[in-house]
């Protein structure tokens, strides 16, 4: 099983690699396209290695934290053959390595995406079909990337420290902490490229559009460069860095589970997750090989015929994994039942795809009632597009809802004992068995996004234009259904790391009970956890208003310094304006940063001190904040893109078109909605699941 | 006790009378002044009163279904001496008794309001301390009437039943009926109004301002009367009815704690909550007397000075009544723990006034900030406001978890058995003591606002509007103030109506060991709640919006009709706009309404029917739409009132002042704040309450 969980992981990375060489070898258009490409590049690799460079400087204080609390505080098992020295050493190691691998995950997709950008833009010049699949494949490459280092990762450790003679049983709660660094470095990474992006966006567009008076993407603007780099890093390091830790987290945590049904499965339950990601990981393989665009149809099309594709395949995977896997002599029913766990998981993602559709696409009533209400003005706008905001939470409510408890109850009449809640992690497989799929749509958004970019800057003919508009739509479509799919599995995945919390305070010694909120501390924990999720969005959108107040200044200094770079005769300082963003970026993101993990540290040391009571405080804080998390990130993400594709459809030439008073309140709007959908709330899908990870593995603080 | 209580309340009745016979003798101004005030009285009675006949007509179906639930559903107790059939009459009775209270509660406000703003206004063009004590004095009948009618309903229920010869031990249970009536009307109310003034707001703002470029409350726009009639309907009429239910519901769930501490304290610890609150009376009618302004001070000062005499009165009766009722015999500690925890509430609710002080305020950080991005123009106002409202969040919680720890420990060691609770719902007493004082100031804003709004209308000289203005101004942080006290009161009774939801769980014979959230359904349970919190909020924002657009239609068709209305030679028809917003904000409560109460039933059935957690789901559901209620409230009120004072901060010559573009971007976040602040966020305090008396009464659906 191992071996086959190895051989598709590295498979997969020479598959990409494959990938990445095709789309390396595409042609890479005139040289002033080069040019701003170039550009493009040295702002965002500059820019990650700054953040690497810091993030890194907080994981190694939190590493050694680590291995002080395994080696000294917490208590030794005596069953346990490993002594705490080694037990320290591997969690610690784990850790480390999971810190890198999420970072290395955020550098590939950033380096992908920076590369098949100048390539789509030069593919588009002859054929919409190149464009998409040259943006698409480069995509893909992130996405297989991704996740097969995630596979490899958790495949690898659990190979290594079973070589070593760890309890299989008991690995899994080693290498959690693989997990948490995944989260942890996730975290910083989504935050600081979040702001960055919001922050060069803003600012770019305020002292741009509204104070000089010239269009968007305009080679004059200063920020301009800084802002390209912005959609790289944001949309590409960022989603990758997310869904690294999610698939990274989700896996250990349903291998965890698989640890409580060892009676019936033994080890292939531990190992079914990293199995049925796998088959995933073909089925995403075959999905994207398969996409392929008509000259006068809409890409979208393309796409979703290829994520059907693939959430086919992946289902038949599936089916056949549970049967091979999950079918105990003597439980016949088992198997099948496991089986529609997974599908449950399926269709819950392709349910917040057309959710996410519904609430983000001007065909639709919510985005429709934006627009209309920008008739009126920016502030009947913006109450309309937070009405909008909050009224999306509830779809996705009923959806994850119905998914929980139906997996659950399925689980539960498999016939095995205390399989609930495997049920519920089976379907969060189902769900991100698509993941690399869903990905490669994500970083799609981006390498059009720039490919657009590049062509508006080089001064490409009309129709040229007109080809990477239509990808770039459909980017912004892909982007805000990945967030819509990231948040979904959150949501579901943070139902199995509960459990994981709790069965690891079991292991510490001190089962709960329950988590009983009608105690007034347990209760004092989760109106805390609920808070941390307001507090951290608060601090996240406000660090990007700080960071592009900075490009602001920058811009207007170098209007001023230099009257030829508004006339177009002199070429502005592009390199100072990144560098400027880069160091606001990095100082603003460090405040929301140590607040989600310190946090719950401390609400939980209080409460054990003072009450005694500091695992189940946690384990509310933990539950109910998560609550709150999935329902803010909803309303941020859905809200933000609800504004977005209202301008958009007045663009389209409704109420007025583009320069009209509508449309002005609709750009109010749309900037409004920016830190929402691209800094706080992809930052809250990695907070919820921060959470678990470092509940679960600072639970010996708590007990 | 009951007789002292009884006496207290009707004493404060006749000085409320006394109040009334005094200001409503000052003099009423001008012909001029007369006309206007007249058309804002004949409008806010034409509303309320179609409002009544639309809430009493959902009420008379609800008391049909108590009726039903508790005769034939709800299994007989033998052990109690009173038929199921009688009971039921007076469960019936108590509802309707509470609906008819509430909505007097909500008329007193308002027609003192609507008689003391041309008083007050008519005073102000000779002294300001004149002036403020007629406005003062006018809120305090509405504030002394509220509270004293409230006691004298759940006293005057209590000594009936007992008369009847129920069990004193029983009749909280039943009284509880008479908090969800009194919940249920102030919802729709507070709905109703909170639609209504804000839809006159902005849309009189829209038309007005912004369209035909008249100044605030011009005569010449035809939806200025209905806008001044919102003011009065919303401030008085809305938060009368809901300081009344508060009052209401947390006495009786006082009273049902008390019952938990028969054994020690007898028929005392039952009415203790009702002896607390008539000594906050007296304490208050004190505080109002002593309320005296020199001409050269900030009025605000007086109106402190006036609310600190009143909080330290209240303490020391405090302390009194615990020393009398709290005091069993070999348990010498035990009153003054109960005193402590009442000045825990004391202290809580002056921490709360502060907070709000702090941000809404603009001589501090918050709003000042705001008004700085104001300079960027509207997106980056929102932005930096919405930021606010989400940070303001953390200061409120610290609060008010200190405020349920502390008091609850401080109960559990007063060496009684199971007296933590007791201990919290004797800090919640603490913080209503001043109840009638903070009402009384909430009235004094939509008084000071309307008779602002009179002298501008007649055309008074320019100090005597600086005069209003200012006194508008303070009206403004009352109001203010009010909402934080009255989402802080709230936060802190939800734990007891909680305790109370769970005493009646098990007196319906099938008591929860815990309400354990890592359960998948009561996950999914507290999931719902906190979703209904984002669900209501999107639909009382968009019903304003909905009823917004029917008067700017009307607005405009009048100076289409009639051109001689802008240049001031034609009256505009003031009626018409006052009808078509009544016709709009009725209608348009009616949904968030019915969502607020149906869907904690359909939750609660559902689940018991299909999975037999009906009771511990309900509960979740219930603690966990709290924590987001408050946490919501407390955004939305805030970063309305923010957004609010970031504009007037500007108006007072900041940033370019009145008519810059900063302050144009400035508009935008205070009408954006609007519906956050006087719609959604008001009706969020009933909605928590509410959860908890609907959730109480229909328990044993659940069960």
């Amino acid at each position: 099983m191992i071996a086959l969980v190895l051989t598709i992981s590295v498979l997969s990375l020479i598959f990409a690699g494959f990938l990445a060489r095709q789309v390396m070898g595409k042609d890479t258009g005139t040289a002033a396209m080069r040019d701003i490409s170039d550009a493009i590049r040295e702002g965002a690799e500059a820019f990650l290695s700054r953040q690497n460079s810091t993030i890194g400087a907080l994981a190694v204080l939190l590493a050694v934290v680590i291995f002080i609390l395994y080696a000294f505080v917490r208590p030794p098992n005596a069953s346990d053959p490993v002594p705490p020295m080694m037990l320290a050493f591997w969690t610690t190691l784990s850790f480390v390595l999971g810190a890198i691998c999420s970072t290395v995950a955020g550098y590939v997709g950033m380096w992908v995406s920076i590369r098949s950008n100048i390539r789509t833009a030069s593919a588009a010049r002859s054929s919409l079909n190149e464009a998409l699949r040259i943006a698409l494949r480069g995509g893909a490459v992130s996405g297989l990337f991704v996740v097969a280092m995630s596979l490899l990762g958790v495949g690898g450790l659990y190979t290594l420290l079973h070589a070593l003679g760890h309890d299989p049983q008991k690995i899994p709660f080693t290498i959690v902490v693989y997990g948490f660094g995944a989260s942890f470095v996730a975290l910083f990474a989504q935050l600081g490229v979040g702001i960055y992006t919001k922050a060069a966006d803003v600012g770019a567009d305020l002292v741009g559009k509204v104070e000089a008076g010239i269009p968007e993407d305009d080679p004059r603007n200063p920020a301009v460069i800084a802002d390209l780099v912005g959609d790289n890093v944001g949309d590409c390091a960022g989603r990758g860095a997310d869904l690294f830790e999610s698939t990274a987290a989700e896996n250990i945590g349903a291998m965890i589970l698989g640890v409580g049904l060892y009676q019936y499965f033994g080890i292939s339950g531990i190992l079914f997750p990293l199995v049925a990601r796998a088959f995933g990981l073909i089925a995403s393989i075959i999905g994207v090989l398969l996409v392929k665009a008509r000259e006068d149809e809409d890409p979208m099309h393309a796409l979703n015929r290829g994520y059907m594709w693939t959430a086919v395949l992946a289902a038949i995977g599936f089916a056949g994994g549970t049967f091979w896997l999950l079918n105990p002599p003597g439980y016949p029913d088992a198997w099948w039942h496991f089986a529609a766990c997974g599908v449950i998981g399926i269709v819950t993602s392709i349910a917040f795809v057309y959710i996410t559709q519904y609430y983000t696409e001007y065909r639709y009533r919510p985005v429709k009632s934006i627009a209309a209400a920008s008739v009126t003005g920016p502030a009947t706008n913006i109450i309309a597009g937070f009405a909008v905001a909050l009224e999306c939470t509830a779809l996705p409510t009923f959806t994850i809802s119905a998914a929980i408890i139906a997996s659950y109850k399925l689980g539960a009449s498999s016939g095995l004992a205390h399989s609930g809640l495997f049920g519920t992690a089976v379907a969060t497989m189902g769900m991100l068995g698509t993941a690399a799929y869903i990905l490669a749509m994500d970083t799609f958004g981006p390498i059009t996004d720039n490919a657009g970019g590049i062509i508006e800057m080089s001064h490409q003919p009309e129709d040229i234009r007109k080809r990477t508009d239509r990808l770039d739509a459909v980017g912004n479509t892909t982007k805000a259904l990945t967030k819509g799919y990231a948040i979904g599995s959150a949501a579901l995945a943070a139902f199995l790391l509960f459990s994981a919390y709790l069965d690891e305070v079991a292991a510490l010694g001190s089962p709960l009970a329950a988590v009983d909120i009608s105690k007034p501390e347990v209760f004092v924990g989760g109106l805390f956890g609920a808070m941390l999720v307001f507090w951290f969005s608060a601090l996240a959108i406000s660090a990007v208003t700080k960071a592009a107040v900075s490009v602001i200044q920058e811009v207007r200094r170098q209007f001023q310094a230099d009257p030829g770079i508004l006339k177009g005769t002199s070429r502005p300082d592009y390199g100072r304006a990144v560098d400027i963003v880069t160091v606001g970026a990095l100082k603003a993101m460090v405040a929301p940063g140590l607040l989600a993990v310190g946090m719950p540290i401390a609400v939980g040391l209080v409460f054990k001190v003072l009450f005694h009571v500091g695992a189940e405080t946690v384990a509310s804080f933990l539950m109910v904040g998560t609550i709150a998390g999935i329902l803010m990130a909803t309303l941020l993400n859905n809200g933000g893109g609800a504004w977005d594709n209202a301008k958009k459809f007045i663009e389209t030439g409704e109420y007025g078109g583009k320069g009209s008073p509508t449309h002005k309140a609709a750009v109010v709007g749309d900037t409004v909605g920016d830190p929402f959908k691209d800094t706080a709330g992809p930052s809250l899908h990695v907070l919820i699941k921060l959470l678990s990870t470092v509940t679960l593995v600072l639970a010996p603080l708590f007990v």
